[in-house]
């Protein structure tokens, strides 16, 4: 059997939603809303699957949610975009994220990773027979080691995939950081691969800001939005990449052999969806920073030091701050069994050899009530 | 860029798709029918998006749809599954190939192949940095060339993909064959990768025999459905494959970093179908041949030497039995832009040099009216 899959594990949200299951932990864990998504999406996607074009759609997705994806580049963030030849839509942004490290790597390959990152970044990279670069990000301020960070690019770099705003950290890239990621992309002559999935949902008046808005970057990026968190519809697995028309067609082929194509009927949901007006996109921050702050405070209130996030889902609280003495792994899996709140340890994010061991990650994209229910738990348990 | 995406060419199913808008031609090269799924399962799929589950579900499928994958295993075949254990939900049968692949196969390792075969086979197992060993069927009979079969296996041999009921040749194998690929695939203790997605569309008393069934098979083989095929829904993309618990984790942990998980409206739904009676079942064989029998009559009525389909949506017939000169590639593309019919030239199906170049394949998934109108614009062509 494959020797790198042998020797990967579980991912660590599925691990942790089953043991939110059988110890009937709410489940701040694996990110996802447990609130739905908007009445009219939901409504677009059930209708169309009564209208009789449930068939293969076109490879590279429905002209109706390519035309969507190209109008959102632009009213969010100026960016034209050519529907017919810039845009490949993909079943979520995992597929995304392997069809755009497909397209462009070659075995020998290296890449530039910032972690803490996604679990699936450095497993797909070395399955690909690519070698991953890391570059190290740490709490509690996240800042990025910029020699580092060029130390890591060399002849042999193909791309650097990364991730803002970020999980777990919550960390929206600034402008500068932005334009030192592009010159040393530019220089290296390579790719970034832009995993962009919470693109709108930052707070505090901060912004996102594409890579692929940077100078000499709008040939280079790879930019990946999903309608799962736009939507709060995390199940439906609908990504979508946008790359120059000079890259597009390797990563439709890498589709190709991925999955082909994509559910109609949720495509020309999100279609609707992405259509909706500026108050919608404005209220998902709105919404998420109330919640954000709902489960900080509280946390901060039992003893937590939590560290500010910016944009995600997520919030990263230090556990010695609570005079816990165990690592973050043994803290997510007591406070799952004993008080019953799932969280996710944040050294699951780490690829390298001893990473920070003493933060979890809580998810806030709860209903308020469950957050304060989670905080009295946590409260009782302390 | 990859060297090897950047050398494919986009599948030849979308090519001719295109062609086919583009010249207002009836489309009979893409295998999807024009007909749409049963209404209780598409009703299901709808009201699944209203009942506030659109979050991920779980990362092997809902737990309905693994045990209807059992359970259909058990009462078509005799197969005993364990849902829990055994059994991967994917995003259509295209990734539960590159799931199953990617679970397998090590750089360097060997598969055997039948052509003709599927587009994304050879393109995957060499993104994989593995390597295809081909054995090649013949028209006008398809037979398995067993001597060079066996001698296709070898000490680096790691697993046989193949489908049955087979695309393009209509072909079912047989239980002599398949007990001669089990005997080889036992021999060389190596895993066989089992493309089933047409198994219940077998025609004349022929009757779809999972190699997972024979002796020794049942811890060797992946076995893949899809319910594109089975209802008539080539765009939901839901597949699934059933391996052995010592094999399911790695098949998981692929899927994992390919898609994570399937839209779970459209799972639920496919549960509800996959409990359909037989008489479904049934008539879903019988509705098919007779599709099949009027496009086949009709195209020898016009001089086409047809060859016989067993299972599977497609006929292929050969263009040099009405005089045609040029090549397969020629004769679809003539076909399409002057009869305003589109057929795929079957040299598309074979990786090797030199295949047979006079036969075209047609899709018969159709309403007996485009049948039928097909055959009057080829008739009036010719
Ligand atoms: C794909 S499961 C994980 C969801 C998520 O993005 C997270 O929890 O970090
Ligand atoms: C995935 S597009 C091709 C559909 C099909 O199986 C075929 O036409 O052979």
């Amino acid at each position: 059997m494959n020797e790198l899959l042998s020797a990967t594990g579980t991912t660590i949200f599925t691990v942790m939603s089953a043991l939110a299951v059988q110890h009937g932990a709410i489940n701040l864990g694996q990110g996802f809303p447990d609130y739905d998504g908007p009445p009219d999406v939901l409504k677009a996607a059930a209708d169309a699957l009564m209208d009789g074009r449930n068939q293969y759609p076109p490879m590279t997705g429905v002209p109706e949610l390519r035309q969507a994806v190209a109008a959102a580049n632009k009213r969010f963030y100026g960016i034209e975009v050519d529907p017919n030849a810039e845009v490949v839509v993909t079943s979520g942004a995992t597929e995304a994220i392997t069809a755009s490290l497909m397209a462009v790597l070659n075995p020998g390959d290296e890449v530039v990773l910032i972690e803490p990152l996604y679990d699936t970044y450095v497993p797909t990279v070395k399955l690909l027979g690519a070698i991953p670069r890391i570059v190290r990000l740490s709490p509690p301020k996240w800042e990025l080691p910029r020699a580092e960070l060029a130390a890591a690019f060399g002849p042999k770099t193909k791309a650097i995939l990364f991730n803002t705003p970020m999980n777990p950290t919550g960390k929206v890239f600034t402008a500068a950081e932005l334009a030192f990621i592009a010159d040393l992309v530019t220089r290296h002559d390579c790719y970034a691969i832009c995993d962009e999935v919470y693109e709108h949902l930052t707070y505090d008046g901060w912004k996102h800001i594409p890579l692929m808005t940077l100078p000499g970057m709008r040939e280079r990026s790879l930019r990946i939005g999903s309608a799962g968190k736009t939507f709060n519809l995390t199940g439906w697995k609908v990504g979508y990449v946008t790359c120059d028309r000079a890259l597009q067609p390797n990563v439709a082929k890498a589709h190709q052999n991925l999955t082909f194509t994509t559910p109609p009927n949720l495509q020309r949901a999100v279609a609707v969806g992405l259509a909706k007006d500026d108050a919608y996109f404005a209220s998902l921050g709105a919404e998420l920073a109330a919640r954000r702050d709902i489960l900080a405070a509280g946390l901060t209130e039992l003893g937590f030091h939590v560290l500010p996030a910016m944009g995600s889902y997520f919030v990263t609280a230090d556990i010695r701050s609570i005079g816990f003495t165990g690592d973050d792994v043994a803290f997510c899996r007591t406070l799952t069994e004993e008080a019953k709140v799932t969280a996710i340890p944040v050294t699951a994010f780490y690829a390298g050899e001893n990473p920070p061991n003493h933060y979890a990650r809580f998810a806030f994209c709860k209903n308020e009530s469950v957050l304060r229910e989670a905080l009295a738990r946590i409260g009782a348990w302390m």
